[in-house]
């Protein structure tokens, strides 16, 4: 363990404290009261003077207190989210004050089924009353108020975490600055409903559960194993188990025809379950499981966009492609809940094969998001310093093609017709250059869509907002006229469908500028009417079968386009490359590329 | 019931056969014997003068001998494929002597764990020898000698009754002329041996399982419903299951904040274990779903390709879009398996959203399939016929676009450069016109790939082995020189990566016929020049922005692409759209459209 201790908060302690009393009992949602309640929590790092760097930890279903560290010398496992918090990690502790606590309901030391009854001297059982992911969320507003803190700079959880970080920004509006949700959902599936169901079932069927009064006899610790059993299964994705497994057999070469465990699946799940039952208790699992069953945002407030309305939390996003418990659709449906209530929210899909657990498996990626969302949310000022901090990008090896889309030129232009202070959407935002530039020169609200991961990534550690989204697939429910500019340079001939495209960002944004390379220059038209041959040129370097420009289209062509979806063009800017001076003369047949300025008409 | 019957094959018994004696039992694949053996099995419809007409079902994990008509006037529900058996319907009892089986291993009829153990009197239990899906198949063997069917005309089977069908095709290669394999695999995903696992785990923690010797006393029945629930949820799709009771609750409006169940899946569920249990046996369960984790036809004959060599059946193999059980990528691999050994195979991955169960569901679909696979399996003479109905193409409503992408005069040129008797390969087939016609005129066989599923369809049911696929994903794993031509008609332009393509046509056929739209027109060159906007003309009649040929490419281009792929161009024939007489002179100026027939150069 000793050398692990170097970039670990080390040594631990669980501390416990008592938030309420049995004397003033807390009201719960379902209309029950519970008292007294102590909660287990940990704290990391140093609360500093300015108390504006609180960041709090939301565990997941089997979680506890126990985040990170170690609780004493010879433990051998370190805190569940070692990979993530420890000094110089992605919630950096030389940098902020860290707290988890064991939500309400839990086994490992806040109040749960397992408790103490006051009233009958016997654990709770089955008589300890309902609660769900609200009830949780208060309690930990309690422990914060006895902790005195008065702001949460952000707060982070995974899974069942996210569900708690959800109902924060909800339920706390002005509390919480920021809100990491990862791998959650605003709902549960009704597959996900069914496999906790199915959990319950086989913990309730269990002989040994004795109508949830099993703490004096035999627990029901084959049910609950059964139900640790499935629920792991849908924390991985058959890619993932294909990777880990395949149909290795456990003890030998060939089949041994009989009923004992063969494949290694079957005992590393058996063991799964059994290493489960030692530290956790079935009630908890029953009544965690119902919370989870129970939360539902729209169903509880009328709908997505009202739930989030009063939130005044930027937003960090994170689903993992190979997630099936936690889907990215359902993590997508949050973001579009916030996009349409015109919150900040950045959102990145992780590419991973690890399927739900990958929150807790995928340090590098998850890590440099949420490493970049903290620290821009806590040093926003950082912006422009980071402009020019080039060393990230190039240790992403970004293609080169990813910066060959845009010119400098196109910047410069693009920016001149943007206003000072206004709102702008960049489409295809790539490493966020152009927002960056029109931050610091226009002061711009910016925000940016991006198809490619690490450009994403790239983005957030800059500190602008970015949605990783393939703009073929929609553009999401932003709201009407959400921004003043909305912007697609070089993009528009790559896409699908260009006029669905053009039109919905005509809806989101009050203005659109759209460059792209003219297909009317006259050296393409020479090339085609000479040569015979479909043209190349420097703006067109790509040959007929490998171009991303699966459109072609001269200024012509976009002027027809306008005028036939009624669309005003207000500036036309033709340009050659090399020079920034705008062609005034046949442009159609002289520029090489073009820019927009486009606009619905009124009325 | 009775208004069901005039569709229905009415009253059927179900009957049991001596297939084996005590004293000479069958060896079974684990080297075990067992004897006697009985079989359950049912007959729907009569066997023809010829004895081709024999058509055998192969159920699934909790299927039965019973698959279609009512076993007694009072029974509410008839067989478990009613919808695809019977007069008239997709698998026609006028036409077809339909045998299905109970098979080993199974509660409902067949010998199995619950059989009285002749040496003790008492029922197996744990006793019973594991068997595998080899040795179901040699049990439904010896049913059929019994019954002495000679062929059998074709075997069919969902799931786990795939499994069967491709355990026939490679153990009795000259026995089935033909293998229909719907949402099955050759072996299963880690997940699906894990979740079987999981309910074998349930049943055996069950007290009242007593070591599988329960017969006398209470029965596992809670252990049986948790893993019938698990897999039942495993039969399901989220978007199924979501369409079906999306959060919905059972009794109420809000929430009860009790332990009970609440939403209607957890009821509908604990229902399905319920009823379940009625019906089923606790040992089959286990014995049967380790028979399924058992089943690997490459670990048991070294590679898929090796197992499906020998055989000489025409193959369908059928998918689910929304399978996540049984996933359309395994019945890829049993797909790349036959093409790779050059066996006559279709494909169609439906598209559905009922997810496994939809074999059972979807009989619009699946039985147009297996009903134009069977038919033109057993009457292949009619393809010819077949060629001028097009009356089951106007009822599919065929979008004009897909026929508008081939000219007669393409299909002429074409069939002009193929040599009678040859093998052909039409990539992007559609609706199998132009196979239809060489078949007709040149005597070739021909296959295609498509990718609108209603053609698909209707190339089956006009006898034209076609595979489902999307060429952009790739053209699977066909051997090198598996064809004397490929056809690429109007198609080059459409795809993402020509070269790419390309390629592996090249690599696929000894020759390749590509047409495509010249973009090198003159009309094409004289409006970009002249108009200086995107050409369009009757051959290229799409806008920029809307066009499905997302490269364009000119006769010149073609020329010099072959040349850099060191390919030969056999011919060239430049065409106008009305003319059939090829263009001579400036071809590249002068042509609507250009046919090359192209060749490896050798060497």
């Amino acid at each position: 363990m000793e050398e692990h201790l170097s970039n670990s908060v080390g040594i631990v302690e669980t501390k416990t404290i008592h938030v309420v009393t049995a004397a003033d009992p807390l009201k719960l949602q379902s209309g029950k009261t519970l008292g007294p309640i102590d909660v287990a929590y940990e704290t990391y790092g140093e609360l500093n003077e300015a108390q504006d760097n609180v960041v709090l930890i939301c565990h997941a279903l089997t979680g506890n207190a126990h985040a990170a560290g170690y609780n004493s010398p010879t433990e051998k496992k370190p805190g569940w989210w070692e990979i993530m918090i420890g000094p110089g990690k992605a919630i950096d502790t030389n940098k902020y004050f860290v707290i988890c606590s064991n939500f309400l309901g839990g086994c490992s030391g806040t109040t749960g089924p397992s408790s103490i009854n006051p009233e009958t001297g016997k654990p709770y059982g089955l008589d300890f009353p309902i609660f769900t992911i609200g009830d949780m969320v208060n309690v930990q507003k309690l422990l914060l108020d006895k902790l005195g803190v008065e702001q949460l700079l952000c707060v982070i959880g995974g899974s069942m975490g996210g569900m708690q970080v959800l109902q924060w920004t909800i339920a706390y509006p002005d509390f919480v600055k920021s809100a990491v949700v990862a791998a959650s959902t605003t709902r549960l599936s009704v597959q996900a409903i069914a496999f906790d169901a199915v959990g319950r079932n086989a913990i309730v069927a269990d002989q040994g559960f004795a109508g949830g009064q099993y703490h004096d006899n035999q627990e029901p610790l084959r049910g609950l194993g059964i139900a640790r059993m499935i629920g792991h299964i849908t924390y991985l994705s058959e890619e993932g188990m294909h990777q880990k497994f395949g149909r290795e057999l456990r003890n030998a070469d060939e089949y041994n025809y009989d009923l004992k465990y063969e494949f290694s699946v079957e005992a590393y799940l058996d063991y799964q379950g059994q290493t489960f039952v030692e530290r956790f208790d079935a009630n908890s699992y029953i009544y965690i499981t119902k919370a989870m069953d129970y939360f539902d945002v729209a169903g509880e407030y009328g709908s997505l966009e009202h739930a989030f309305n009063n939130s005044n939390s930027r937003f960090l996003v994170v689903s993992i492609s190979s997630d099936w418990l936690f889907t990215a659709a359902q993590s997508k449906d949050i973001l579009d809940a916030l996009l349409a209530c015109g919150k900040d929210v950045s959102y990145c899909n992780i590419h991973s094969p690890y399927g739900h657990d990958a929150f807790l498996l995928e340090p590098k990626t998850l890590g440099a998001l949420v490493q970049g969302f903290l620290d821009t949310t806590h040093d926003p000022i950082g912006t422009s310093a980071r402009n020019g901090d080039e060393s990230a990008t190039k240790k992403r090896h970004l293609k080169k093609q990813d910066y060959a889309k845009r010119t400098r030129v196109d910047y410069e232009l693009i920016s001149s017709l943007i206003d000072t202070g206004s709102t702008v959407l960049d489409v295809g935002c790539g490493d966020g250059e152009l927002l960056s530039r029109l931050i610091a020169e226009k002061n711009v609200t910016g925000e940016g869509i991006e198809l490619d991961q690490d450009l994403v990534i790239h983005c957030i550690e800059r500190g602008i907002s970015v949605i990783h989204r393939d703009i073929d697939e929609g553009l999401g429910e932003y709201a009407t006229d959400s921004f003043d500019y909305a912007i697609l340079s070089q993009t528009l001939q790559t896409v699908k469908e260009p006029e669905v495209v053009f039109k919905e960002l005509l809806r989101i944004a009050k203005k659109v500028i759209v460059s792209f390379p003219n297909f009317g220059h006259w050296r393409c038209r020479l090339q085609l009417l000479l040569k015979g041959h479909a043209p190349r040129t420097k703006q067109l370097p790509f040959r007929w079968h490998n171009s991303p420009n699966i459109h072609c289209l001269t200024l012509e062509d976009f002027d027809n386009f306008c005028s036939e979806l009624g669309v005003k063009v207000e500036k036309k800017i033709a340009i050659s490359k090399s020079r920034k001076i705008p062609i005034k003369l046949a442009p159609n047949l002289l520029a090489e590329q073009a820019i927009y300025l486009t606009s619905k008409y009124e009325g």
